[in-house]
């Protein structure tokens, strides 16, 4: 299907402070002009751009779908271990059929905020792989491991497979990862034993790091080290793309070690806010080379998949001990969100060869006038509501607000029928 | 008119954690009942609150509405006295006509967000005054000092009848304060002129307090005490009920002698982030008696006037040194906002033979399920777009998100025409 946007305001993300105004076309899934149109081009559909800002959509670079079934429960809860101790034996409670309704709810909730990318550390990867792709979405699944060799070649054993057929989906939209889940939770095995399927299955290594004091304390004490020069030590970052969630609490090694890395961090502002982990420096790390994407978090610590949201926090929370400018909080929620999870040749700005996965704002709002810089607008004025219509690889997932691929009143019924079923179990 | 609200979820503000399920009914601008409907009413509007929450509308209680002209322009400065330099002289240029199309502006977006009640400080009382009355909610609106006493004495002069004549409106939709700017731009004279102003005219004295670290300084080294103790020396304080906007660094000195006066601060944590001042200590407060309410400061530092975003960053940075629930969060946002203008008796809770100042929140959304916490989802999960419906003193200002009062195609041209013009000045 030929798709044309006409006469919108356009942030292709390829460099700051740059827009321009005119048409884009697609074909095939791809961009096939950006600005003046291509006189030959025929439209199957043409959506009118005016009073839009079209932008790349955005890449939530470490989440837990899933979690949208615990959202807003045990959710004052001082301490990241405490909420822990609630929310693991919920969990071991899901079945695949909770994770898919789970999973639903969840990509129709990213797409109503501009989100097409996801990367995912989860359970039961054969149901999120289908919500994903019926969804129209794209996502990095991990494949999510905890405890000790024995455990992890279980799971290795019963979900290497399911993972693979996914990547191997038509489409393209589904990558992986190995998510050991974090050095708290996994032994040094498990650890190795993901770094070998990484590299085996072209996969990248993503996993938590140095989300709170607590974890960097005891890794001190039991290795001597501190998280990521203990995962280097015991050859888990060789040759493998690494993403490393939170990274709040990290050392001037670590950081310089990072900055040499195939690797980066992702920032989960408001989870790490909510759970009293502190605020990671942002500024000093980007200054320092660090790459740097963005995160909601699972819903459940959130509470919401909101990535405007978490644009708005991170950008504020950024003035702390540096500058990080509105373009740099954009960058981080597009385009280096695509890098973080090796999808930068394929979307995360807006050229000509690039699949079209883009998202059109709406700028004719009480909030977001007078139209003074569109980058601050973006970031401090914006909600997730204003998104009117969302594209996947040219696939027409929102229009106007209005969700082409769900009846959402059933996928909320499903949603709270499926909720009280786990909390009667 | 008679309003009657059916079949929705309540949630008073009136204690901790409670929430009820009912109708509503509203008479002459109160509230007759609330949950068992009174057989007797006879409606003239039915409203339909299934699937919906009922709360009271928010209080916005530190803003400068017609600062929305100024949005995301010059935007990314790093520090408030920088970031001044370049607005005051834009503030010099606006005519009475550019603050009524800005205000007019503000208002309606104040309404979109659920806001019906706000604290502000600006100039052109009368337009100011015109926009408030005509988009229907509530303001105190401060009577703004600058300088010396001489200054301020013209000012008063010029204003103060204008002010009084608004006051006197017999909606009683306006009340007023004594609005000396700060301490760093108004001498002792003015402060004390502000005063016996504030208690001749039955107003508060709303001002800007500690809001950075130089601010307290500069204080110190000018009058030897912290900016509070030296309003207290000078008089400003005695007997009359006091809104400190900010109050971020505040000494335990200051803490204690607000805790014992009649006297409210109001956080800010977007401007204060945005603008580098820090982050108000908020948990801390509240643990020892200070009164607290929340604010946008004005959509230039912030860069929108979107109370549900402000709950959020609230909440979240209430997690620093303390905690602050998000009960106490929406308390903060309600009741305690009416608490600090004077208006708890009228507004700010549901509560039979109070004015009908409420919202209804649109629960049947991807984002908001499944419901838990109401509470929690409310400062966590919802969005401003989330706002379906708002009433002050039972009219209908918004329903299904439609402004009753407005043309926004026009209110946008308008603004985007004013803003023009006085860039062209």
């Amino acid at each position: 299907m030929n798709i044309l946007i006409t006469n919108t305001t356009i942030i292709p993300m390829t460099a700051a402070g740059y827009t321009l105004c005119g048409d884009i076309g697609i074909s095939g899934g791809k961009i096939v002009f950006i600005g003046e149109r291509d006189g030959s081009f025929v439209a199957d559909k043409i959506i009118d751009g005016s009073n839009h800002l079209t932008m790349p959509a955005l890449v939530n670079a470490h989440t837990h779908l899933a979690m949208v079934l615990m959202r807003n429960y045990k959710d004052d809860l001082p301490t990241l271990q405490e909420w822990l101790s609630e929310i693991f034996p919920i969990e071991d409670k899901l079945s695949a059929e909770d994770v898919y309704t789970a999973c639903r709810l969840a990509v129709a909730e990213s797409i109503q905020s501009g989100v097409t990318t996801v990367c995912d550390m989860y359970f039961h990867p054969s149901t999120t792989i289908q919500a994903i792709i019926e969804g129209g979405i794209r996502a990095n699944l991990g494949l999510t491991l905890f405890g000790d060799g024995e455990a992890s070649r279980q799971r290795i054993g019963e979900r290497a497979a399911i993972m693979q057929a996914g990547a191997a989906h038509p489409s393209g939209r589904i990558t992986l990862s190995a998510a050991p889940h974090a050095i708290y939770t996994c032994t040094s095995e498990t650890y190795q034993m993901a770094h070998q399927w990484a590299k085996e299955n072209d996969a990248i290594l993503h996993t938590h790091l140095s989300e709170t004091r607590q974890e960097v304390e005891e890794c001190i004490a039991e290795h001597g080290v501190t998280p990521l020069i203990y995962l280097q030590r015991i050859g888990a970052l060789d040759d493998v793309k690494c993403v490393f969630a939170h990274g709040v609490h990290l050392s001037d090694e670590e950081v310089s070690l990072l900055s040499s890395l195939d690797a980066s961090v992702v920032h989960n502002p408001s989870s790490n806010l909510k759970l009293d982990c502190g605020i990671a420096p942002i500024a000093s790390y980007k200054a320092r080379g660090v790459s740097v994407a963005l995160g909601t978090d699972g819903a459940s610590s959130n509470n919401n998949l909101n990535m405007f949201e978490e644009m708005h926090v991170a950008a504020l929370l950024g003035r702390l001990g540096g500058r990080v400018s509105p373009y740099e909080v954009l960058s981080m929620a597009t385009i280096d969100g695509a890098r973080a999870l090796s999808l930068d040749d394929r979307i995360g700005t807006l050229e000509v060869g690039k699949e079209a996965d883009l998202i059109m704002v709406n700028l004719k709002q009480p909030h977001l006038t007078p139209h003074n810089d569109l980058f601050s607008a973006l970031v401090y004025s914006a909600q997730a509501s204003d998104v009117s219509t969302v594209l996947c690889q040219g696939k027409i997932l929102m229009e106007n607000r209005i969700l082409t691929g769900y009846d959402v009143d059933s996928l909320l019924e499903d949603t709270e029928a499926r909720w009280a079923s786990v909390l009667s179990r």
